[in-house]
Protein backbone atom coordinates (compact mmCIF):
# COMPACT_ATOMS: atom_id res chain seq x y z
CA UNK A 1 0.00 0.00 0.00
CA UNK A 2 2.81 2.65 -1.15
CA UNK A 3 1.21 3.45 -3.79
CA UNK A 4 1.58 7.51 -4.73
CA UNK A 5 -1.52 9.41 -5.23
CA UNK A 6 -1.81 10.14 -8.82
CA UNK A 7 -2.98 13.79 -9.30
CA UNK A 8 -4.56 14.85 -12.63
CA UNK A 9 -4.70 18.86 -13.09
CA UNK A 10 -4.62 21.57 -16.33
CA UNK A 11 -3.16 24.37 -15.06
CA UNK A 12 -6.54 26.64 -15.87
CA UNK A 13 -8.13 24.88 -13.40
CA UNK A 14 -9.25 26.82 -10.46
CA UNK A 15 -10.04 23.64 -8.36
CA UNK A 16 -6.99 22.25 -9.82
CA UNK A 17 -5.05 25.25 -8.08
CA UNK A 18 -6.97 24.45 -5.15
CA UNK A 19 -6.32 20.43 -4.95
CA UNK A 20 -2.71 20.69 -5.82
CA UNK A 21 -2.39 23.45 -2.63
CA UNK A 22 -4.24 20.15 -0.74
CA UNK A 23 -2.96 16.66 -1.97
CA UNK A 24 0.42 16.93 -0.73
CA UNK A 25 -0.33 16.86 3.29
CA UNK A 26 -3.25 14.50 2.31
CA UNK A 27 -0.71 12.44 0.79
CA UNK A 28 1.53 12.29 3.72
CA UNK A 29 -1.21 12.11 6.39
CA UNK A 30 -1.25 8.31 5.31
CA UNK A 31 2.59 7.79 3.90
CA UNK A 32 1.89 8.47 0.62
CA UNK A 33 3.38 10.56 -2.13
CA UNK A 34 2.04 12.12 -4.74
CA UNK A 35 2.32 11.30 -8.49
CA UNK A 36 1.74 14.74 -10.97
CA UNK A 37 0.15 14.16 -14.12
CA UNK A 38 -0.74 17.77 -16.32
CA UNK A 39 -3.70 17.22 -18.01
CA UNK A 40 -5.11 19.67 -21.35
CA UNK A 41 -9.28 19.25 -20.21
CA UNK A 42 -10.11 21.18 -23.63
CA UNK A 43 -9.13 17.66 -24.88
CA UNK A 44 -11.48 15.59 -22.73
CA UNK A 45 -14.11 18.58 -22.99
CA UNK A 46 -14.27 17.14 -26.57
CA UNK A 47 -15.09 13.69 -26.17
CA UNK A 48 -18.00 14.62 -22.92
CA UNK A 49 -18.94 17.48 -24.48
CA UNK A 50 -18.73 19.67 -21.50
CA UNK A 51 -17.15 23.45 -21.89
CA UNK A 52 -15.25 25.46 -19.71
CA UNK A 53 -17.53 25.80 -16.73
CA UNK A 54 -17.52 29.82 -16.87
CA UNK A 55 -18.23 29.94 -19.93
CA UNK A 56 -21.99 27.75 -18.98
CA UNK A 57 -25.03 29.71 -18.82
CA UNK A 58 -26.08 29.60 -14.85
CA UNK A 59 -23.25 27.48 -13.85
CA UNK A 60 -20.84 29.56 -15.31
CA UNK A 61 -22.02 32.72 -13.11
CA UNK A 62 -22.41 30.31 -9.90
CA UNK A 63 -19.13 28.86 -10.39
CA UNK A 64 -17.52 32.76 -10.77
CA UNK A 65 -18.72 32.99 -7.46
CA UNK A 66 -17.94 29.45 -5.75
CA UNK A 67 -14.12 29.56 -6.68
CA UNK A 68 -13.32 32.28 -4.67
CA UNK A 69 -15.52 30.79 -1.84
CA UNK A 70 -13.96 27.63 -2.02
CA UNK A 71 -10.41 29.07 -1.68
CA UNK A 72 -11.73 31.05 1.43
CA UNK A 73 -13.19 27.81 2.85
CA UNK A 74 -9.87 26.11 2.56
CA UNK A 75 -7.75 29.18 3.73
CA UNK A 76 -6.14 29.64 0.34
CA UNK A 77 -5.12 32.67 -1.47
CA UNK A 78 -6.24 32.87 -4.60
CA UNK A 79 -7.33 36.14 -7.35
CA UNK A 80 -9.13 34.90 -10.46
CA UNK A 81 -6.76 35.84 -13.36
CA UNK A 82 -7.87 38.63 -15.84
CA UNK A 83 -7.04 36.10 -18.71
CA UNK A 84 -9.02 32.28 -18.19
CA UNK A 85 -9.25 29.68 -18.82
CA UNK A 86 -6.12 29.73 -21.12
CA UNK A 87 -3.77 26.94 -23.11
CA UNK A 88 -1.62 25.32 -20.89
CA UNK A 89 -0.04 23.18 -22.75
CA UNK A 90 3.66 25.25 -21.95
CA UNK A 91 3.46 24.60 -18.48
CA UNK A 92 2.32 21.09 -18.57
CA UNK A 93 5.71 20.49 -21.18
CA UNK A 94 8.10 21.63 -18.66
CA UNK A 95 6.65 19.63 -15.70
CA UNK A 96 6.80 16.63 -17.64
CA UNK A 97 10.28 17.57 -18.63
CA UNK A 98 10.96 18.21 -15.04
CA UNK A 99 9.31 14.92 -13.86
CA UNK A 100 11.24 12.51 -15.98
CA UNK A 101 14.15 13.96 -14.60
CA UNK A 102 13.28 14.99 -10.70
CA UNK A 103 10.41 13.81 -10.13
CA UNK A 104 10.53 14.73 -6.16
CA UNK A 105 10.48 18.40 -7.14
CA UNK A 106 7.19 18.31 -9.47
CA UNK A 107 5.37 19.47 -6.28
CA UNK A 108 7.08 22.85 -5.88
CA UNK A 109 6.95 23.30 -9.21
CA UNK A 110 3.11 22.84 -10.04
CA UNK A 111 2.30 24.91 -7.12
CA UNK A 112 4.75 27.77 -8.30
CA UNK A 113 3.52 27.53 -11.55
CA UNK A 114 -0.33 27.68 -10.25
CA UNK A 115 0.09 30.60 -7.89
CA UNK A 116 2.21 32.22 -10.31
CA UNK A 117 -1.36 31.99 -12.47
CA UNK A 118 -4.30 32.14 -9.99
CA UNK A 119 -2.70 34.68 -7.35
CA UNK A 120 -0.30 36.95 -9.49
CA UNK A 121 -2.03 36.87 -12.42
CA UNK A 122 0.65 35.47 -14.46
CA UNK A 123 -0.26 34.46 -18.13
CA UNK A 124 1.68 31.05 -17.46
CA UNK A 125 0.49 30.18 -20.86
CA UNK A 126 3.08 32.05 -22.05
CA UNK A 127 6.15 29.46 -22.83
CA UNK A 128 8.30 32.61 -21.72
CA UNK A 129 6.49 33.24 -18.80
CA UNK A 130 6.32 29.91 -17.62
CA UNK A 131 9.56 28.97 -18.28
CA UNK A 132 10.08 32.55 -15.94
CA UNK A 133 7.99 31.34 -13.62
CA UNK A 134 9.62 27.64 -12.98
CA UNK A 135 13.17 29.33 -12.36
CA UNK A 136 11.48 30.67 -9.22
CA UNK A 137 11.19 26.89 -8.68
CA UNK A 138 14.48 26.46 -8.90
CA UNK A 139 14.61 24.90 -12.35
CA UNK A 140 17.11 25.91 -15.11
CA UNK A 141 15.14 28.13 -17.05
CA UNK A 142 16.93 28.18 -20.50
CA UNK A 143 16.32 24.28 -20.85
CA UNK A 144 12.61 24.42 -19.37
CA UNK A 145 11.89 27.35 -22.18
CA UNK A 146 13.43 25.19 -24.45
CA UNK A 147 11.68 21.56 -23.26
CA UNK A 148 8.30 23.85 -24.70
CA UNK A 149 9.14 23.51 -28.43
CA UNK A 150 10.61 20.32 -28.19
CA UNK A 151 8.95 17.63 -30.07
CA UNK A 152 10.01 15.29 -27.54
CA UNK A 153 7.58 16.79 -24.67
CA UNK A 154 4.77 17.50 -26.80
CA UNK A 155 4.89 14.37 -27.99
CA UNK A 156 4.91 13.48 -24.82
CA UNK A 157 1.93 15.86 -23.62
CA UNK A 158 0.03 14.64 -26.46
CA UNK A 159 0.50 10.72 -24.62
CA UNK A 160 -0.15 11.84 -21.29
CA UNK A 161 -3.53 13.28 -22.27
CA UNK A 162 -4.53 10.23 -24.28
CA UNK A 163 -3.35 7.94 -21.15
CA UNK A 164 -5.46 10.01 -18.98
CA UNK A 165 -8.89 10.07 -20.84
CA UNK A 166 -8.29 6.21 -21.52
CA UNK A 167 -8.07 6.01 -17.54
CA UNK A 168 -11.29 7.65 -17.23
CA UNK A 169 -9.86 11.42 -16.42
CA UNK A 170 -13.12 13.94 -17.44
CA UNK A 171 -11.98 16.66 -15.11
CA UNK A 172 -9.55 18.51 -12.46
CA UNK A 173 -8.55 17.61 -10.20
CA UNK A 174 -9.27 13.86 -10.81
CA UNK A 175 -7.29 11.65 -8.51
CA UNK A 176 -6.35 8.11 -8.29
CA UNK A 177 -6.09 6.45 -5.20
CA UNK A 178 -5.05 2.77 -5.87
CA UNK A 179 -6.75 2.49 -9.03
CA UNK A 180 -9.70 4.08 -7.12
CA UNK A 181 -11.16 7.71 -8.80
CA UNK A 182 -11.90 10.51 -7.30
CA UNK A 183 -13.09 13.85 -9.44
CA UNK A 184 -13.30 17.32 -7.85
CA UNK A 185 -11.27 18.66 -4.63
CA UNK A 186 -14.93 17.77 -3.39
CA UNK A 187 -14.08 14.51 -2.91
CA UNK A 188 -10.83 15.51 -1.00
CA UNK A 189 -12.70 14.32 2.22
CA UNK A 190 -13.75 10.97 0.86
CA UNK A 191 -10.09 10.51 -0.48
CA UNK A 192 -9.24 11.11 3.28
CA UNK A 193 -11.67 7.61 4.40
CA UNK A 194 -10.52 5.76 1.58
CA UNK A 195 -6.50 6.02 2.96
CA UNK A 196 -7.57 5.90 6.38
CA UNK A 197 -9.84 2.51 6.48
CA UNK A 198 -8.60 1.21 2.79
CA UNK A 199 -11.83 1.61 1.09
CA UNK A 200 -15.59 1.90 2.54
CA UNK B 1 -31.48 34.59 10.92
CA UNK B 2 -34.38 32.72 11.21
CA UNK B 3 -34.93 32.25 7.43
CA UNK B 4 -35.17 28.48 6.61
CA UNK B 5 -32.59 26.71 4.07
CA UNK B 6 -34.10 26.93 0.66
CA UNK B 7 -33.13 23.73 -0.93
CA UNK B 8 -34.01 22.69 -4.28
CA UNK B 9 -34.09 19.06 -5.73
CA UNK B 10 -35.37 17.27 -8.68
CA UNK B 11 -36.73 13.32 -7.54
CA UNK B 12 -34.34 12.21 -10.58
CA UNK B 13 -31.38 13.64 -8.60
CA UNK B 14 -29.38 10.96 -6.61
CA UNK B 15 -26.99 13.58 -5.10
CA UNK B 16 -30.59 15.14 -4.38
CA UNK B 17 -32.02 12.26 -2.54
CA UNK B 18 -28.34 12.09 -0.30
CA UNK B 19 -29.19 16.01 -0.07
CA UNK B 20 -32.26 15.79 1.44
CA UNK B 21 -31.59 12.85 3.92
CA UNK B 22 -28.86 15.38 5.21
CA UNK B 23 -30.40 18.87 5.35
CA UNK B 24 -32.50 18.65 8.01
CA UNK B 25 -30.42 17.42 10.57
CA UNK B 26 -27.64 20.18 9.26
CA UNK B 27 -30.52 23.19 9.71
CA UNK B 28 -31.70 21.87 12.68
CA UNK B 29 -28.32 21.62 14.43
CA UNK B 30 -28.14 26.12 13.35
CA UNK B 31 -31.69 26.59 14.78
CA UNK B 32 -32.99 26.59 11.13
CA UNK B 33 -35.68 25.12 9.34
CA UNK B 34 -35.84 23.42 5.52
CA UNK B 35 -37.82 24.88 2.44
CA UNK B 36 -38.84 22.44 0.36
CA UNK B 37 -38.27 22.81 -3.70
CA UNK B 38 -39.58 20.29 -6.61
CA UNK B 39 -37.00 21.62 -9.45
CA UNK B 40 -37.64 19.93 -13.01
CA UNK B 41 -33.51 19.77 -14.26
CA UNK B 42 -34.64 19.20 -17.77
CA UNK B 43 -35.95 22.57 -18.44
CA UNK B 44 -32.26 23.69 -17.08
CA UNK B 45 -30.89 21.53 -18.59
CA UNK B 46 -31.90 23.56 -21.50
CA UNK B 47 -30.96 26.89 -20.45
CA UNK B 48 -27.16 24.89 -19.53
CA UNK B 49 -26.57 22.81 -22.18
CA UNK B 50 -26.56 20.29 -19.78
CA UNK B 51 -27.82 16.45 -20.01
CA UNK B 52 -28.45 13.92 -17.21
CA UNK B 53 -24.94 12.94 -15.52
CA UNK B 54 -25.09 8.89 -16.56
CA UNK B 55 -25.34 9.85 -20.13
CA UNK B 56 -22.28 11.55 -20.65
CA UNK B 57 -19.17 9.80 -22.48
CA UNK B 58 -16.49 9.23 -19.00
CA UNK B 59 -18.48 11.58 -16.85
CA UNK B 60 -21.04 8.86 -16.84
CA UNK B 61 -19.33 6.32 -15.91
CA UNK B 62 -18.06 7.98 -13.06
CA UNK B 63 -20.50 9.27 -11.83
CA UNK B 64 -22.60 5.64 -11.98
CA UNK B 65 -19.54 4.61 -9.68
CA UNK B 66 -19.57 7.54 -7.17
CA UNK B 67 -23.32 8.22 -6.17
CA UNK B 68 -23.27 4.22 -4.56
CA UNK B 69 -19.48 5.34 -3.26
CA UNK B 70 -21.24 8.74 -2.00
CA UNK B 71 -24.09 7.21 -0.40
CA UNK B 72 -22.28 4.83 1.41
CA UNK B 73 -19.76 7.87 2.18
CA UNK B 74 -23.05 9.53 3.86
CA UNK B 75 -24.22 5.98 5.36
CA UNK B 76 -27.37 6.10 2.98
CA UNK B 77 -29.08 3.44 1.50
CA UNK B 78 -28.99 3.45 -1.83
CA UNK B 79 -30.18 1.06 -4.88
CA UNK B 80 -30.20 2.68 -8.36
CA UNK B 81 -33.12 2.21 -10.04
CA UNK B 82 -33.56 0.50 -13.50
CA UNK B 83 -35.54 3.36 -14.54
CA UNK B 84 -33.14 6.18 -14.70
CA UNK B 85 -33.44 9.39 -15.16
CA UNK B 86 -37.76 9.35 -14.80
CA UNK B 87 -39.68 12.05 -15.42
CA UNK B 88 -40.34 13.81 -12.25
CA UNK B 89 -43.54 16.35 -12.60
CA UNK B 90 -46.09 13.90 -10.54
CA UNK B 91 -44.32 13.65 -7.14
CA UNK B 92 -42.75 17.60 -7.62
CA UNK B 93 -46.45 18.63 -7.76
CA UNK B 94 -47.68 16.04 -5.10
CA UNK B 95 -45.34 17.95 -2.63
CA UNK B 96 -46.38 21.66 -4.18
CA UNK B 97 -49.59 20.61 -3.33
CA UNK B 98 -48.88 19.30 0.18
CA UNK B 99 -46.45 22.43 0.68
CA UNK B 100 -48.91 24.78 0.42
CA UNK B 101 -51.53 23.07 3.07
CA UNK B 102 -48.90 21.50 5.41
CA UNK B 103 -45.55 22.60 4.76
CA UNK B 104 -44.48 21.05 8.44
CA UNK B 105 -44.93 17.60 6.81
CA UNK B 106 -42.90 18.30 3.65
CA UNK B 107 -39.85 16.91 4.47
CA UNK B 108 -41.17 13.60 4.86
CA UNK B 109 -43.20 13.41 2.28
CA UNK B 110 -40.19 14.25 -0.05
CA UNK B 111 -37.88 11.89 2.00
CA UNK B 112 -40.58 8.50 1.58
CA UNK B 113 -41.06 9.78 -2.74
CA UNK B 114 -37.27 9.49 -2.87
CA UNK B 115 -36.40 6.50 -0.78
CA UNK B 116 -39.26 4.93 -2.73
CA UNK B 117 -37.19 5.87 -5.77
CA UNK B 118 -33.65 5.35 -4.93
CA UNK B 119 -34.16 2.06 -2.56
CA UNK B 120 -37.35 -0.08 -3.37
CA UNK B 121 -36.99 1.04 -7.01
CA UNK B 122 -40.78 2.17 -7.46
CA UNK B 123 -40.92 4.57 -10.76
CA UNK B 124 -42.33 7.36 -8.92
CA UNK B 125 -42.71 9.24 -11.95
CA UNK B 126 -45.53 7.41 -12.61
CA UNK B 127 -48.37 9.40 -11.00
CA UNK B 128 -50.29 6.42 -9.66
CA UNK B 129 -47.17 5.10 -7.50
CA UNK B 130 -46.75 9.05 -6.70
CA UNK B 131 -49.52 9.00 -4.92
CA UNK B 132 -49.53 5.39 -3.32
CA UNK B 133 -46.03 6.37 -2.27
CA UNK B 134 -47.53 9.65 -0.70
CA UNK B 135 -49.78 7.65 1.07
CA UNK B 136 -47.17 6.23 3.16
CA UNK B 137 -46.11 9.67 4.36
CA UNK B 138 -49.87 9.82 5.80
CA UNK B 139 -51.01 11.94 2.44
CA UNK B 140 -54.72 11.54 1.40
CA UNK B 141 -53.71 8.95 -1.45
CA UNK B 142 -57.20 10.13 -4.07
CA UNK B 143 -55.97 14.13 -3.27
CA UNK B 144 -52.81 13.58 -4.25
CA UNK B 145 -53.80 11.82 -7.20
CA UNK B 146 -55.75 14.30 -8.14
CA UNK B 147 -53.21 17.45 -7.46
CA UNK B 148 -50.97 15.82 -10.39
CA UNK B 149 -53.95 16.14 -13.07
CA UNK B 150 -54.92 19.70 -11.56
CA UNK B 151 -54.11 22.57 -13.58
CA UNK B 152 -53.06 24.54 -10.91
CA UNK B 153 -51.13 22.25 -9.81
CA UNK B 154 -49.80 21.63 -13.42
CA UNK B 155 -48.90 25.14 -13.04
CA UNK B 156 -47.27 26.01 -10.13
CA UNK B 157 -44.97 23.53 -10.48
CA UNK B 158 -44.32 25.34 -14.00
CA UNK B 159 -44.27 28.92 -11.96
CA UNK B 160 -41.84 27.28 -9.34
CA UNK B 161 -39.00 25.85 -12.11
CA UNK B 162 -38.81 29.10 -13.81
CA UNK B 163 -38.30 30.90 -10.31
CA UNK B 164 -35.37 28.61 -9.16
CA UNK B 165 -33.94 28.98 -12.91
CA UNK B 166 -34.52 32.80 -12.07
CA UNK B 167 -32.96 32.41 -9.26
CA UNK B 168 -29.64 30.49 -10.91
CA UNK B 169 -30.58 27.15 -9.91
CA UNK B 170 -29.15 24.64 -12.28
CA UNK B 171 -28.34 21.33 -10.49
CA UNK B 172 -29.93 18.78 -7.49
CA UNK B 173 -29.37 19.62 -4.87
CA UNK B 174 -28.89 23.39 -4.85
CA UNK B 175 -29.48 25.24 -1.70
CA UNK B 176 -29.69 28.75 -0.32
CA UNK B 177 -28.45 29.90 3.01
CA UNK B 178 -30.29 33.84 3.62
CA UNK B 179 -29.50 34.01 -0.25
CA UNK B 180 -26.03 32.50 -0.60
CA UNK B 181 -25.99 30.18 -3.36
CA UNK B 182 -24.69 26.30 -2.77
CA UNK B 183 -24.63 23.51 -5.18
CA UNK B 184 -24.19 20.04 -4.48
CA UNK B 185 -24.43 17.81 -1.56
CA UNK B 186 -20.20 18.61 -1.74
CA UNK B 187 -20.78 22.14 -0.35
CA UNK B 188 -22.99 20.77 2.49
CA UNK B 189 -19.42 21.27 4.74
CA UNK B 190 -19.81 25.26 3.38
CA UNK B 191 -23.22 25.92 4.44
CA UNK B 192 -22.14 23.93 7.53
CA UNK B 193 -19.73 26.34 8.55
CA UNK B 194 -21.40 29.45 6.76
CA UNK B 195 -24.39 29.36 9.26
CA UNK B 196 -21.97 28.60 12.18
CA UNK B 197 -19.85 32.22 11.23
CA UNK B 198 -22.62 33.98 9.30
CA UNK B 199 -20.49 33.63 6.23
CA UNK B 200 -16.71 33.47 5.49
Amino acid sequence: MTNPLVFHFDFSSPYGYLGAEKIEALAHRHGRDVEWHPMLLGVAFKTTGAQPLTMVPLKGDYTKHDVPRSARFHGIALNMPGRFPIATQAPARIVLWQRERHPESCGELVKTLYRAYFVDNRDIGDPDIAADVSAIAGVDREAARAAVDDPVWKDALRREVEAAIAKGVFGSPFVFVDGEPFWGIDRFAQIERWLAEGGF
